[in-house]
């Protein structure tokens, strides 16, 4: 069966790619939630050994990778293709994670929707046969983010209720055109949606809209629905932009049929973590999949989930020149192994 | 035939896809160089009638897309896919210029090979039939990048001799699975490359290390040499890159056979216009290829070029962090129409 396109924004894979391996890295903060124990590796050194968070970030993609190819097996330099991206003013954390290491590399950026928006690239890269190994990496950290969109930790900011917290971690899928593992059968590709939002620090509500409109891209442009889901999963709304997404669903008469969970909610106990709404960030969804949900599909436990990477396509300096939050989500469809 | 993967770096598309279309939108000192002409826009106004500079690059981007749809008589909504980036902070380039457009995109960092990445990219989506009309996008504008990334323009800082000038400019390519036009037979991923260089006034150097390791890649997968094309035009090298290219290139033994062209010496006349070593910024090669190289394809003017985007993937910070800059080329072989 050959690659279609599906109504407007959707494609499906004429032969389904496998997602054959996966990595997590992830900080203490991160190890203390309620996945602590899925991620590969924790580290309590948030510069994890470095001279600076940025090079933190860096590092732990390189860790990342470093797992993947173990656990599968391979030299790094078997990866055909690694596209990549991070939070990271021009992606630092990607470019310099894959410096020297001789693997193509094709940089993203698609803020906190980096996690979907990589995978989709793999399996256009993979079910298009372009290459039979590409990774989808992204990665986040806590204190680089704050310095560089809101403000340096040492000046201790009060942060609003509303806030989210920038998860810090990487997360690495291995995206093959054969083997075992859960299965990439379909992707819908984000539309830039934005109704005006301009609180940075409610990125939540900003991104729910266009979660919104990716999901029904996709239930319209493949005729599925909530019912065909175990699990619809969005990457980084946190509590405030779930409630929202909810809101937004039942307004507009889309059905989510309770199959709604965000990564921003699932990665941290926001009862107990002072997280505030709950976690962000590329990382987010990064550690998130790489780690709970894919075990949960492999493990059967899980049969079809519809993972949706939602991103905040805002810089400091649009916010500070005054205009609104763009929101994006990519959304990959993806059954258990 | 199939598409498939060529040796470590490259793939060759089964069905060579199509670019039938291309715009490019530019400044005054770009209208007053070489290749003023052959520009679809120019506008003596830097803010092209938005309030900042960062505005005006995203009105570059849909001005560009503007002229796209009408050239190739479609409206924009049938734009299957935008592949696009660009060099402001979080992109914000292309992602306020896609704002509630309902069209699909997918947001790259590639630093200055953003015209190559997102050819690159829109040749996989359409040549893996996951769309039939994907367009490659991308922008630069040197208000814009002089503030964030050197000083404000204010400030009135001296630049150096081996300083290039960004580019005012957006191009973008409508490429299809079918029509007529220069075609795309085969693409190289680039790796990122770093041998040290530190001077963030000296990018050209920085990232002529990375074009030779390309197009050695390029050759060495594709069984091609220098012969074969009528030109290999890198992205924005500038003089001084360039220069550099050509030592390493002898050096290494690998023959151009004086086939070497740069989008930055051929944008500016660098004897005349006080850009010093010449162009850059992703709108250089953006502006260059969407208009001039397209056009010589298209009369059949030019047979064959290898289309070598280079970027800088470096950031302020991780300039003040004392990191040195790495650089990635990715590039495109694109036959006359």
């Amino acid at each position: 069966m050959e690659n279609k396109k599906c109504g407007k924004q959707s494609f499906m894979l004429g032969q389904p790619v496998v997602i054959t391996h996966w990595a997590s890295v992830a900080g203490k903060k991160e190890s203390e939630g309620p996945l602590g124990k899925t991620f590969d590796l924790t580290n309590k050194d948030s510069y994890f050994r470095q001279r600076t968070w940025e090079q933190a970030e860096k590092r732990m993609q390189q860790i990342a990778l470093e797992i993947l190819a173990k656990k599968a097996h391979v030299h790094q330099s078997e990866f055909g293709l690694v596209f990549s991206g991070d939070l990271l003013n021009q992606c630092i954390g990607s470019s310099f994670s894959l410096r020297n290491t001789g693997i193509p590399h094709l940089g993203l950026y698609g803020a906190c929707s980096t996690m979907a928006e990589s995978l989709l690239m793999a399996s256009m890269a993979v079910g298009g046969g372009f290459t039979d190994k590409a990774v989808a990496m992204t990665s986040s950290h806590f204190a680089s983010s704050e310095r560089q969109y809101r403000f340096p930790l040492g000046y201790g900011g009060q942060r609003t209720p509303t806030a989210q917290w920038t998860v810090t971690g990487s997360g690495a899928a291995l995206v093959c055109s054969s083997g075992k593992g859960p299965k990439i059968t379909a992707c819908t590709i984000g539309t830039v949606t934005d109704l005006g939002i301009k609180d940075a620090n409610n990125m939540g509500s900003a991104m729910a809209p266009a979660a919104l409109a990716t999901i029904r891209a996709h239930f319209d442009d493949l005729h599925v629905g909530a019912d065909d889901y175990d699990l619809i999963v969005t990457g980084d709304l946190g509590q405030l932009g779930k409630e929202m997404l909810l809101t937004l669903a039942q307004r507009e008469g889309l059905s989510l049929g309770g199959k709604l969970a965000d990564c921003g909610t699932l990665v941290f106990d926001v009862t107990k973590q002072d997280v505030h709404a709950g976690g962000s960030g590329c990382g987010c969804s990064g550690i998130t999949l790489c780690g709970y949900l894919l075990e949960k599909l492999n493990s059967g436990k899980l049969k079809r989930i519809l993972f949706c990477g939602t991103g905040a396509l805002l810089s400091p300096t649009s916010t500070q020149q005054g205009l609104p939050i763009p929101g994006i989500c990519h959304a990959v469809s993806i059954v258990g192994g």
